[in-house]
């Protein structure tokens, strides 16, 4: 009996050990990663992902996510949207139409009322803090740069009966401008899922990653025979290299993978957490940090004190 | 000296032709494909691009674009937007950014009238026709599916120093739902474009192209050595294939492709108008029509009657 569920960054931990089990029986239509990724939507300390989402410049939350099963192939994406509570779910719901599969904007928001999806105001007290904070450190020093926390979560899973899933969900770069989009929703750059073989999922700067179609690389490696553990490793530190030898630069980029098998991989070229499990593992929190080459990864379990801080930042004052 | 000019559908042929000589010269920042997509947009009887494109069953005229410079992997993408009168330039404009270079909707709007670039109201006389034309057919027969044109004009332009560019413009399919997006402005998808091994832009069933990475797998297959002559089919031959395999249908695929050296292939599963020119061959109409395997393409120069019959529905009278 083969099962694995991996997710990007710390927070995906009570969600994916929540929703585990359902991989346990056969999962055609995607319900363990859909609720997984639901539930951090719904969870309001997770500042970069559906509610208490970080706004955009003008203080809007604009939400993105991607869906895909590996089974068919198919696809549903949503970008750029506003006061839809799970864009996991509508994300699922369009992958099944054959026409009209990545809605954005008004047109998405407007499908969405029309099709029972629930309403919210994703904009949260708390968010509004952040964004009032940066606004006021933006005015003290203009050279600051407004963006950071690009922190999507994005998982894979695989269940007993080898159904394999792909899903992202985001709430963007924190101060991005309005419809500003990234690799999330992005089927070949922020995930990419074929059940016959694996699937990846990716987290970082999205104009970076989707410049290079980083999940489907990871999925053409393994196709290509090269295993999980060493394939997102090496698709981050070529494309790494390459961006920084082509363009100059090149914004963090992390990447979660599983295969057919259940096993499992992750690249990165900076500290990055991921969370997994699967019929041999408990499901575990785990750092990963790349050496300054990108050649090797160490990864470990985090400390206590790094728990504890993660948690203080994100339930604590905001500074 | 090398170099030279592919692009989707036999609307290509007067821009392709009249912008070809632009890359007998260093061409760094993509000029000769700009102009040349930019004409497509502002020739107000291609209903699929730009002024005069088929609008969304709410009747507007929604936009896509993409651009990729093959030198430095920079994309600059839009979607969903209305009003901007070339958008080709607006997604090159936002390649240049490190951060927000693929906007949607409203916002991308909004970055187009802060940044100078043309506004002007898309909505053509004739494609209203068109739109009433249809919707009349639609209450005649509501078993007639609402979906047809889909022809995007995708470019991959090689200059004499080696610069290579990739860039669609589409406004995607005709009575799409608001919001609706293809593979156009998605890197990977629509378009791919690497200097240093060649490019491939897609159009077709947007919906089942992003599924596949194509332009993408287009571009890895000439790296790993496969010519640009075969290249494209056999993406196409393999996709549409297992699509049908594990879906149960492939909608129309067709993809044009250059190399490094300014040689050309195509691929289609369907027949297929295309513009190529290059160094050795003087700018040319050309239709491929795969056999039923996909396994090979005849490919010849349109007959007059074909030349005349296309002219005719794209100025004649609506019916």
């Amino acid at each position: 009996m083969k099962y694995a569920f991996i997710g990007t960054w710390r927070m995906s931990f009570e969600s994916i050990k929540e929703n585990i089990n359902l991989l346990k029986k056969p999962d055609p239509k995607g319900n363990a990663i859909v609720n997984a990724i639901s539930y951090i939507e719904d969870f309001p300390y997770y500042k970069s992902v559906g509610y208490g989402g970080l706004p955009n410049e003008e203080c809007d939350v604009e939400l993105d996510a991607g869906f895909m099963n590996g089974n068919t192939f198919q696809v549903g994406a949503i970008a750029g949207v506003k006061n839809v509570k799970n864009p996991i779910k509508l994300a699922r719901e369009l992958s099944y139409s054959k026409f009209n599969s990545f809605l954005v904007g008004k047109g998405a928001e407007e499908y969405a009322k029309k099709n029972g999806f629930e309403i919210k105001d994703m904009l949260s007290e708390r968010a509004i803090q952040h964004y009032e904070l940066k606004i006021k450190k933006l005015k003290e020093n203009p050279q600051l740069s407004p963006y950071d926390g690009h922190d999507t979560v994005g998982m894979v899973s695989l269940d007993v009966a080898n159904n394999m899933f792909a899903a992202t969900s985001t709430s963007g770069l924190f101060m991005k401008k309005p419809g500003r989009v990234g690799d999330s929703p992005i089927a070949g750059s922020g995930f990419y899922c074929v059940s016959s073989i694996g699937g990846a999922t990716a987290t970082g700067l999205g104009e970076d990653i989707l410049k290079g179609c980083l999940s489907f690389q990871v999925v053409e490696k393994l196709k290509n025979g090269i295993s999980v553990k060493d394939a997102p490793q090496q698709v981050v530190k070529e494309f790494n290299d390459l961006l920084n030898l082509k363009l100059g630069y090149c914004g963090a980029i992390s990447i979660v993978a599983l295969d057919k098998d259940g096993n499992w991989g992750v690249g990165t070229n900076c500290e990055f957490s991921f969370v997994v499990g699967n019929q041999n593992e408990d499901v575990e929190i785990y750092i990963a940090k790349p050496n300054s080459e990108l050649t090797s990864l160490q990864i470990e379990k985090p400390s206590k004190e790094w728990l504890e801080n993660y948690d203080k930042k994100r339930r604590g004052t905001i500074e």
